[in-house]
């Protein structure tokens, strides 16, 4: 179940969770076996043109899972701080917890065979992962990658559904969130700062304060 | 397929899987619901006396898809360096890849009921998560507790194969691994130095060096 003031749908904020989606550099790709056993792999990816889209071996268990059941789901996570239960509570371990951006696509697996889309993802995917450049411009008409974009697989996730959680307190009365950002404020790890940022961010009150 | 390189076994490896599982604070479980299709849910958990451990909601997606099918599995995983292709080719984007470490467990998925476990189990997933303390020791017998303790759902991964991917350039001939270690100290990205020695210590010629 997930509580309404966490959940973000595509339509409210897709805008947050494709930057989000640019930001990753790596997601776990979940899969079901033709024995009907779950597959979570992980994997770098490139979010392009609204799809995701992995490469690798033209064979193996991905593959596999993938002939047998189109049916995939891809997660991106990232952990922002762990709120110890004393933020809140100088007694009881309860309210400890986690701060995090979660994405989760469910949609369908295409194994891309064209070599033009083929060249057009693989080169999005080493502009994101690459930016620095230093290669040759991925194309489907040098001589150089065709033989290369033949043999690789590539993958494109066609989404059926979008849909993000970003937890960052926003269920918590205020005298509560006031207390674990001053506590945040105090530790200062390194992620802390930002943490408190998306904590008044994405606070439901943030437009009354 | 796994290389033969770059996969570890439970048997081999299994304290070195141990550690990664215990530095880790979140990962990904995959489950399949009763649609037969996937879902991946990233989660905070605690590996405790040879099992995964982690707590949520009693309702929710993540415990009907458990009700449906308790095969599950979870994967961890860590990027510790993107590797520009420029690092072992002037021109072509081919060779550009990550080092990672990834554990995948699979196994079947326990509701505990039993609200001993329940405790030993939430204390180690704080003892994890909040080493510094503050809080008091969960315990089945304390009245603050068990109303507590009663009320969290507190699921056990029982697993029946554990592996896990160290990527760290294993299969890579010595010119090029140089090549690579050489690029890693010059870039001096704050991980990069870890990398070079993870790159070191998993070197498949490593004793004769």
């Amino acid at each position: 179940m997930r509580r309404k003031e966490f959940a973000m749908t595509e339509e409210e904020n897709m805008k947050e969770l494709e930057t989000f989606l640019n930001e990753m550099s790596f997601g776990f790709l979940g899969t079901v076996g033709a024995d009907g056993k779950p597959s979570v792999t992980p994997l770098n990816y490139v979010y392009h043109h609204g799809s995701i889209y992995f490469h690798g071996s033209r064979i193996g268990e991905k593959m596999n899972n993938l002939s047998a059941n189109e049916e995939v789901t891809f997660a991106i996570a990232k952990e922002y701080a762990i709120i110890p239960s004393y933020f809140e509570d100088p007694l009881l371990a309860c309210p400890a917890t986690a701060y995090y951006k979660s994405v989760r696509i469910d949609g369908r697996a295409v194994v891309v065979s064209d070599l033009r889309e083929k060249a057009d993802a693989l080169e999005a995917f080493m502009r994101k992962l690459q930016p620095e450049g230093g290669y040759k411009t991925i194309d489907a008409d040098d001589p150089d990658y065709i033989p290369r974009l033949k043999g690789v697989g590539l993958v494109r996730i066609d989404a059926d559904h979008t849909s993000g959680k970003f937890k960052f307190g926003q269920n918590l009365k205020e005298p509560v969130r006031n207390g674990i950002i001053e506590g945040l404020s105090e530790r200062g790890l390194p992620q802390d700062a930002e943490t408190i940022e998306l904590m008044r961010r994405y606070c439901p009150h943030a437009h009354t304060d």
